[in-house]
């Protein structure tokens, strides 16, 4: 077992992007397991937007204390139990935090199966976070049905990617909005979109209405702001938003731009906001439609990883940059050896 | 049968509240109905805040052209019909305009019922409109159950202060927002809401947040803006918000503020909008409980009567002033002789 831990520390809240103040790397102790954790040495570090939120204060998580690593989903390894579950060796998923090691409580992990010869990154980028929060997104929140037109924003993303090819599947017409022409290509390439648009160079609420002409049906919201109104403006009667995340306003801590409710009213519109959390009972269904979509070659999921804990910031950062060059799940390989 | 009619013309789409500029009072030629219509002469004339979004542009109503009457809802007496289910005599509701006399085809009108003693004035201020989109506002969108916490923008208004009343009787704790004391005053006076919150005088948020600690189960919008924003933020898990018009932005000629949907997304809520049009298989549940309560005294209606078609900008403008004086359904007797 490594001698070190190292971790990045929630110093204070960020004042917009100032993450370089919020976030200080340092070393620490080897934390010990109290009795009902296990320590986790962790392989991946995911990178969410949703952690800048975490950031501002209480969410669905409590508020993050001063002086502690940062929070942050991992998958790691247990070096040593103190809970009746766990052995050493056992591969685990959970809230973790920005660090090499971590002491959990074994309620709040769970241990990632077998996926059939897949690498351990795919419990990371496809299957639990992302895949079941797009499929939650497009199947409960969205009811998405053949025939459709669907619209997803944040489209080159870990959810948005997922989530288009999920509504792809079931025999909508799909519609992603990122922020790069190289990301634009990756939607309607690899992820088989059937459209895209770039938000920064095109009339995102002008292009919706020539390629969706009867409406759109459903929109998977990642981003709000001034995307968000565009596709709002579009919507077709009955047409419903789930909304998963507001990535354009997190890091603005000036009033964020809402969403004019008008067009909502005279289309009679549905807005559903979820977090993945309260779908738990969901991700059985979830896993399993992804599995076999993958096997069958119809959906696939893009990992962009970084190596380095020390790298972590750097990476997060990439989160942000409208038009950025990540494309899928931002993770950090924090354990070189994890496979 | 008068020889004049006096109608007010829609000259052009109003900026922010010029009303003066939009609407001209004049005289008329009697319109002549054509096959399939009736001649209809107005006894009422409703005026609804909606009136103002239907001159800016198309809603679910075509876009009013310049030159004509301006449309608005009218109850008035049949007095020439080339209609085969109409004849002189008979009382109708349905989409007319601001004059003395209109030709309306007969698919847009139904007969109004006796109202068992009833004066008219209540199928505008009561039934049909008022109490058909709160109780659907209340039952169908938000889906109210006893027990719960109801919050209502727009609180003296027609809808508003049925909308409250509605969810009272369903069981509910009922908060309305209204401008100004005299308005609160009604409300849990009269219209028995248990409490009040004067938005001109009162933090809205921080209110609610005494009010209401386990937060808003169902928010009835019918002002949007920062009151919208102030209900958004104190929401319950699994809260709903039927939205039922945004009268905050209908004046306003710049970008409204909208809606952040961060504590929708957080507390896993649902925002619907909904008009009426969409639910009229529903009215006939509505009129019949509505009936109901008034007959036992568990509901009341206020209706704010402006004598003379001429009065009836004037009247108008009342809509949209903040702490304005009117309270409940506002309307214009065009005929003198109107019950």
């Amino acid at each position: 077992m490594a001698e070190t831990n190292r971790a990045w520390i929630f110093e204070q809240r960020p004042v917009g992007d100032d993450f370089d103040s919020a976030l200080k790397f340092r070393e620490l102790a080897l934390p010990e397991p109290a009795g009902g954790q296990v320590l986790v040495k962790t392989l991946y570090l995911s990178l969410d937007p949703a952690n800048r939120r975490w950031m501002a204060g209480p969410t669905y998580m409590p508020p993050i204390p001063a002086g502690v690593p940062m929070f942050g989903f991992v998958i790691g390894r247990v070096v040593e139990s103190k809970a009746a579950n766990f052995e050493p060796g056992d591969i685990v998923g959970g809230l973790g935090s920005w660090s090499d090691y971590c002491a959990l409580p074994a309620e709040g992990l769970d241990k990632i199966p077998d996926m059939g010869g897949l690498p351990l990154e795919a419990a990371m980028a496809f299957f639990r976070g992302p895949g079941g929060t797009a499929y939650v997104g497009v199947v409960d929140i969205g009811q998405a049905k053949a025939g459709e037109t669907f619209v997803v924003s944040g489209a080159a993303g870990s959810v948005g990617s997922l989530a288009g090819q999920i509504a792809r599947n079931l025999g909508c017409t799909v519609i992603g909005i990122a922020g790069s022409a190289e990301k634009c290509a990756w939607l309607t390439g690899e992820f088989g979109f059937h459209y895209a648009i770039d938000y920064r160079r095109e009339d995102v609420q002008a292009r919706l209405a020539e390629l969706a002409p009867n409406g759109v049906d459903v929109y998977f919201e990642n981003v709000g702001g001034v995307v968000g109104n565009a596709v709002a403006a579009n919507m077709a009667k009955g047409g419903r938003i789930a909304v998963c995340g507001l990535t354009a306003q997190y890091n603005d801590d000036h009033a964020p731009v809402g969403l004019d409710l008008m067009p909502i009213v005279l289309n009679g519109c549905t807005i559903k906001g979820f977090i993945l959390y309260d779908y738990l009972d969901r991700l059985g269904e979830a896993t399993a439609r992804l599995a076999e979509w993958l096997a069958q070659g119809r959906i696939t999921y893009h990992a962009d990883i970084t190596d380095g804990l020390e790298n972590a910031l750097t990476a997060f950062k990439r989160l942000f940059q409208p038009g950025g060059a990540h494309i899928g799940k931002m993770m950090v390989r924090v354990d070189p050896s994890a496979n």
